[in-house]
C-alpha cells in the first residue's frame, strides 16, 4: 500500500500547488494518503480517469476525488472533488509531490566506501554511488545522478545528470545515457548484438563494434537487454518508455516517446517510429520500418514494414481448448477448404475466381 | 548428473522413513544414487510416474524403482519395485532427503565480512548473508534464511523465516517475502510499474508507491521481473509457483497455488485465481480477471476474462513454412470466404445467413 | 559507432593478412575505420554481403569495400573492392582484428583486491577476475579467463580455458562452461528447473539434482536463464549461440552449431537437434524431439516432434485491427464454416466428403 504522508495536507494547499476546481467550492479536506477508489478511507485523495473505474467511483470513501467534468456525475454527489482536464495527469504532478515527502529519509549523496570507483572517472555534484559499485576508467556521471548498489558502469560510459541507475545494472564500455534516465535493476545495456557468420555449418563471431545510445527522459524496465550496434550504435530516443524484460537487438533504432510493454523483443536493424505503442509481448521482425504514431497489439508479430500509421494485430484467438484443436485443424487444411468454395461457385453460378483470393496483403 | 551419497543407503532405510511396500518382500539393495530410467545402474533409485516413460521403464538397470500399482507392470518382472500412490510426490521426498545429506558441505550461517549490513536491520537467528550482499535499513531477515552473494535487499524489505534468495536477486523498498520462499538469480521484485500519463505525445511519469507483497512457500525463478503496485500492492498467493523470465506488471493479484511456466506475462491490474496453471509464454492483458482452476496453454493470449474454469487455447499451429504462406493468405480473407459460403447456400437452398456467424464469442 | 585505429593501416596490409582480391589492382587507401556502406567517409572500409544492401551500395563514400564477385557491379566503378568468396565471414575477421587492436587498453589479468576468491579456488595463468567478483570452494577457472565483475562461480564450477564471463552473471553450483565460452551479463546458468510435484492442489519441490554442462565455442547472451537438470543435466552442445533473454528448462539438449534468437523459451527434456535455427520468440514444448537442421520461424509455438529437416511456421498474420476482429471471429467458427461448405458440396454435386478434412497432420 501507499503510505501515509509524515503530516496531513490541506486540500486547498494541493489545489493552490496543482490546479483544479474543487466542488463544493471551499470544502477543504485534509488528506493524508492517495489510495484507489475502492479502498480509499477518509484521509485519502483518489482519482478517477478512466470510464472502466466508474462502478467503483459510485462507493468510495475518499475525502476527495480528482476527476474530469465528463466522469464527475459518476461520483455520488456528498463526495468532494478535484475538477481537471486530466485527472490522470493531474494525478501523477500530485502523485510525485507526495513521494518527494515522503523520500525525506532517502539516501544521500556520496560514494559508499565499499564501491569501486576508478581515479579516472568523473563524478558531477551531488551524485550517489551505491554500495559495490564499479566505475570504470574513464566513465562520466553527470550532477545529481544515483547509481544503485552492485551496478557496472564500464569503461567510457557516460550518465546524463539526474538519472537514476537501480541496483545490479551493467552497463557496457563506451554506451551513453541521457539526461533524467531511469534504468531498473537487471538491464543489460551494450551487450554484443547477435552476429555471425556461417561457414561450413559453424558459427563465426562478427564483433559488435557500435555502442549504444539512449536519449533523454528514456525510462527502461528491468531485466531488458539493450544490444550495442555491429558498426554503428543502437539508438532509443528521447522520451521513451520500455517496460520490463524487452529485448533490443543491435542496429535498432526507436524514435522519440514511443512506448515498448513487456516482453516485447525487437530484431536487429529494425527501425521504429515515434510514438509508437508496442503491445506487451509482440516481435518485430529485424530489417524493417514502422512509421510514426503505430499502434502494435500484444502478442502480434511484425513481419514487414508498416508504412500507415494505424492499429495492427495478428494473433490466433483464445477458446476453450476442445474448439481450438478442430479450428486449428482446419487451419491447416485453409488452402484446400479455399478451393472448393471456388469449385461451389462455379458450379452454382459459374462466378469467375475471386482474384482478390490471390493478394496476401490488405 | 546428480552426485552420489558419500554411504550407501539400504532400500529398508528409505521406505521405512519415507513408506511404500518394497516388491518382491525383503528385497534391499543399497542405493547411492537416483538417476532416471534410462540411465539408472546398479546402485540408482529411479521412479516411473508417467505413462510416456514407459518404454523406458521395461529396459532400466536401476536397483529400485519408485512406480503405482498401476504402472507396476511396465516393469521387468525381476525389477525391485517400491510401490507407492503418488511415485513423483515419493520421489521428491526421498530427492529432499538425498539433497539434504549431500549439502553436508553447505556454506555455514554468518554474515561474510564482504557484505555490507546496515547496523538498523533485524537478522534472525541461523541466517547466512553471503558476500558483497547489501542489506539497508530497516530490511528484517527471519530465521534460518540464506541470502546469497550480490543480493540487495532494500530499506524496509522483510523476509520470512527459512527462505532462500540466492545470489544476484534485487528486492526494492518496503516488498515482503513470507516464509519458506525461494528466490532464484537475476530476479527483481519491486521495479517500478509501468505507469504513464500521455500528455501532447510526451510520456510522464506516475509514481508507484505500492510495494509486492509474496506469501509464504513461493518459488520464483530466474530473471523474472515483478513491478510494485501504483497504489496498492502486486499480490502473489501461498504456494505459487513461478518459472523463469516472467513479468508481473503493477497491481496483479494471483491467488494460492497457481504455477505460471517460463516467459508468461501479466499485464497490469491483472488477476488470476487461485490452481491457475498459465503455460509457458502466454500473455494476460491488463485489467481482467481469471477464475480458480483455468488453464492456459503454452503461448496463448488471453484478451477477455475467463469465467469458467477449464482449458484454454489460442496459438495458430504450426505447419511447413510454405504451407503457412498460403494459409496465412486465407486467414486474412478469412471474412469475404464466408461471405462466399453464404451466398452459395442462398443459391442452392435459399439458406438464411447462419445467425451464429455474428457471435464472436463461444 | 566504431572507434578508429589509434594508427591507419594499409588496405594491402589487411589484404595480405586475410586475403581477397583488389580491385583495380595496385589501389591501397589507408584504413582507419570499419563502417556501413551507407555512412561510410574517406578512410573506412565496408562490405556488401546481402542483396538487401545493394540500394545503398552505389552511393558508398568508403575507401573501400569488401564484396563478392557477384554482389561487386552493385558498387560504383570507381570504388576500390577486395574481392572474396564470403564476405560476411571474410569482414568478420578483419573486425576481430580491428577489435584486437583497439582493445590494446583492455583491463590486464590479476584478481581485482575487491573480488572474494576461495583459497580452494583453482585459477590458471593470465586469469582476470573483476571486481567483486565471487569465486567458491573447489572453482576452477582455465587459463586466459576473463570474468567480469559481480559476478558468482558457486562451488565446483567450472570453465574452460580462453572464456569470457561478463559482469554480473550468476553460475549455480557444479555447473560447466567449455573453452572459449562468452557468457553476457545478466545471465544465470543452474538455477532449479521448474519441477513440482501437485498433491491435494499444492505443489511440492522435487529436487534438482543435476548441472548444466556447456560445451566449447558457447555464445551467451544477457539475461538468459539456463537451468539445471532435474537428475541428468542440461546440455549445450558446442558451438551453440543464444541470444538474449532465452529460457533454456530442466533436461533440455541442444545439439552442436544450433543458433536461438533473442526471447526463445524451451520446455523442460525438449531435444534440439544439430545446427537448428530457432526465430526469435519462438517456443518450443516439452518432451519433445526436433532432428538436425530445422529451421523454426519467429514467435512459433513447436508442439510435436519435428522429424524431417525444414523450415516451420505458425504464426497468426499481421493485419489492420478493425480485419483482425472480423477474421479472429470465424477463425472461431471455422468448424461451423467447413461442414457448411461440405454440406454445400453434397447439395451440389453429392460430393463425397473430403476425407482430407479429418487429417489433422500434413
Amino acid at each position: 500500500m501507499a503510505r501515509s504522508l509524515p503530516h496531513p495536507v490541506a486540500l486547498r494547499a494541493l489545489v493552490e500547488r496543482f490546479g483544479g476546481v474543487v466542488q463544493p467550492e471551499g470544502a477543504d479536506p485534509p488528506i493524508v494518503r492517495l489510495a484507489p477508489l475502492a479502498s480509499a478511507r477518509s484521509g485519502d485523495l483518489s482519482f478517477l480517469a478512466a470510464p472502466r473505474h466508474r462502478a467503483s467511483a459510485g462507493g468510495t470513501h475518499a475525502s476527495a476525488v480528482i476527476v474530469s467534468a465528463e466522469l464527475s456525475p459518476a461520483l455520488a454527489p456528498d463526495v468532494v472533488r478535484v475538477v481537471v482536464d486530466d485527472p490522470l495527469a493531474h494525478f501523477g504532478r500530485v502523485a510525485r509531490w507526495f513521494e518527494h515527502v515522503m523520500e525525506g529519509d532517502a539516501p544521500q549523496p556520496g560514494i559508499d566506501p565499499s564501491a569501486s570507483v576508478s581515479p579516472r572517472a568523473v563524478l558531477g555534484a551531488g551524485v550517489r554511488i551505491g554500495a559495490h559499485c564499479v566505475i570504470e576508467d574513464g566513465v562520466v556521471v553527470g550532477d545529481d545522478c544515483s547509481i544503485g548498489a552492485h551496478t557496472t558502469l564500464a569503461r567510457g560510459v557516460r550518465v546524463g545528470a539526474a538519472s537514476v541507475v537501480h541496483a545490479n545494472v551493467s552497463v557496457y564500455r563506451d554506451c551513453t545515457l541521457g539526461a533524467r534516465c531511469i534504468v531498473h535493476s537487471g538491464t543489460v545495456i551494450g551487450s554484443d548484438g547477435f552476429g555471425f557468420a556461417r561457414e561450413h555449418g559453424r558459427w563465426s563471431k562478427i564483433p559488435q563494434l557500435g555502442t549504444v545510445v539512449i536519449g533523454d527522459d528514456v525510462e527502461i524496465g528491468a531485466n531488458c537487454a539493450i544490444d550495442r550496434g555491429a558498426l554503428e550504435d543502437t539508438v532509443i530516443g528521447d522520451g521513451c518508455k520500455l517496460d520490463n524484460l524487452i529485448q533490443i537487438a543491435h542496429n535498432v533504432r526507436i524514435g522519440e516517446h514511443s512506448a515498448l510493454a513487456g516482453c516485447v523483443g525487437v530484431a536487429g536493424s529494425a527501425v521504429i517510429g515515434r510514438r509508437c505503442m508496442i503491445g506487451g509481448g509482440a516481435g518485430i521482425l529485424g530489417h524493417l520500418e514502422i512509421c510514426d504514431d503505430v499502434v502494435v497489439s500484444a502478442m502480434s508479430l511484425v513481419t514487414r514494414s508498416i508504412s500507415e500509421p494505424g492499429f495492427y494485430s495478428g494473433v490466433f484467438p483464445l477458446m476453450p481448448n476442445a474448439r481450438w484443436e478442430r479450428s486449428a485443424t482446419i487451419v491447416r487444411r485453409l488452402p484446400e477448404l479455399r478451393d472448393r468454395v471456388r469449385t461451389l461457385e462455379q458450379a452454382v453460378r459459374g462466378a469467375p475466381m475471386d482474384s482478390s483470393d490471390e493478394q496476401g496483403e490488405d
